[in-house]
């Protein structure tokens, strides 16, 4: 069977066939997507992630780097309580790469996509020395609903985070040494899982909200900032993936919990007079949050009242 | 004075001062950008410019980084006839570039920005091992208008270009290795202007659009693909940049205005019974556009009746 040379327009090909991307000028095929008019709000945002500073080879497959590219992504969507919708995807591909590679990105990626619904309406591809995926996703708001801005919190708002936090930056050092692997830890961390259907269940309820990808500290200390308030959290409340209870000392374990990063899940504040409704709405969807602190007046975030530092958070290796 | 620890924040915060971007949730500073529900349709795209693809040091400084990442996508929007209104900008910053670094490739991209009225609304900055800017776009075009999509294009149609041919190719020849270096030329591959203003104009009269991005030939065969018909152009009316006949053999110089890429000038078709209106319209403007060619029935680009390989194109150094 006679091959057909590798140019930008194969791989793109190959890359978007998993997608099933609707035609032209909706979807890639034009100098631009063309978007129809909507009564929706939208929310967009990009992320990137790149070789060597957010995932690495071996340690990492294509389909690892393709799901996490467009995890990143979502849980930002999810942050604001949005609808999935469309996605545009950069592609910066090594030399080396072909058909095969190509394809292998696409295919895992297309696979989240489905999960929520999201479409691949454009893109580019372009040569460079190593892997970058950059993505930019859009997420509809319906006219009565709110976004989840991170500048909502009032004084005595309950905060939330929605699931237990640690695996993905114990994941991050397992890979990189360990010799007892966790395969929940490395999963959160290969895979992450953008909490998306637990910010539209929000919407009614949270008065702010923020997707935790720098560490908790981190990402409430943006939330208090842009609310003008300080977040008092109990340690004892924090909740701490399994795998971090398993393998490190109970005081190692709440630092990385506390400012590991990379949890994809969502911290948000709910008012006193929602709180009791919100968490029936909980029970009765079977949702794990966490009740973690209190909104107050001020300025910070504190854990047991010793105020943390702002920059303790992720760096990327 | 003592200074401020460089991170992702302050780096952002030098990056985007110069844009004066609205604040959140319409500008950077959440999770997502949150853009106001619009009765227009929108065009997005997405395009990336990636250092020792796209450009080099020492022969771009930041400022033409930052212009040129910006401007390739402009001319997306061109071609397409759309406003400009806002977009996203994914920054990869090797871990040498600091603060200054971060405003100087700000500072050219706003100014063009400025030009072309696009607000920055938010983006992401990550550490990599070489400089690769990523952006997302975004026109918009009110209902009464239709976008200028590659597939209008009909038998008897008029192709036509709306700027002079070769330059910037011929730059990128001088840069990499020429003694006599045109500053026309130079300036073209450095500094390329979108026909932003253009592309609007050509909105009531062109049946299809499209930017020259990948060589003249290259992009007429999209258009002739996507419209399913063939181009014929005429040698003779190519309009070949003057610094390509001051510097380059009579075949050479066409060779190189068909096939050398990155012109971000527009190839565009007209109607037969437009084509008068067209053309007054142009003298009124006193704008510049060259009629080259003509759409047939067939497929394929034609130059003086010899079919042209469409692979020709550019391709990045």
């Amino acid at each position: 069977m006679p091959s057909t040379p590798v140019t930008e327009f194969t791989l793109i090909s190959d890359f978007t066939k998993a997608f099933e991307p609707p035609p032209a000028p909706w979807g890639p095929g034009d100098d631009c997507a063309l978007i129809a008019a909507t009564k929706a709000q939208q929310c967009v945002t990009t992320d990137c992630v790149v070789e060597g500073v957010h995932f690495s080879f071996p340690s990492f497959s294509l389909a690892d780097v393709g799901h996490k590219a467009l995890a990143v992504n979502l849980s930002d969507l999810a942050a604001m309580g949005a609808t999935p919708s469309w996605m545009l995807c950069s592609l910066q591909m090594p030399k080396r790469y072909g058909r095969r590679e190509a394809a292998a990105l696409g295919r895992q990626m297309s696979k989240l996509a489905q999960v929520h619904g999201i479409r691949l309406i454009g893109g580019n591809v372009t040569r460079a020395p190593l892997l970058a995926v950059s993505l930019t996703v859009c997420g509809l708001l319906e006219r009565r609903h709110a976004a989840l801005l991170r500048s909502g919190m009032q004084v005595g708002d309950s905060v939330y985070v929605s699931g237990p936090l640690g695996n993905a930056a114990l994941g991050l050092r397992q890979l990189l040494d360990a010799k007892r692997k966790s395969p929940q830890a490395i999963g959160a961390q290969k895979r992450p899982h953008p909490h998306v259907f637990v910010g539209q269940f929000l919407r009614p309820f949270a008065s702010a909200c923020i997707d935790v990808s720098d560490g908790l500290i981190q990402d409430l200390g943006h939330l208090a900032k842009a609310s003008g308030l300080a977040i008092h959290l109990d340690s004892s409340h924090i909740p701490i993936a399994a795998p971090l209870c398993l393998s490190l000392a109970p005081r190692q374990a709440l630092q990385l919990a506390l400012h590991g990063g990379e949890d994809y899940v969502l911290a948000f504040s709910v008012p006193s007079h929602t709180k009791s409704r919100f968490e029936r709405a909980v029970r009765a969807k079977k949702l794990a949050v966490y009740h973690i602190g209190q909104a107050e007046a001020g300025q910070g975030v504190f854990v047991d009242d010793v105020m943390q530092n702002p920059l303790s958070g992720y760096r990327h290796f």
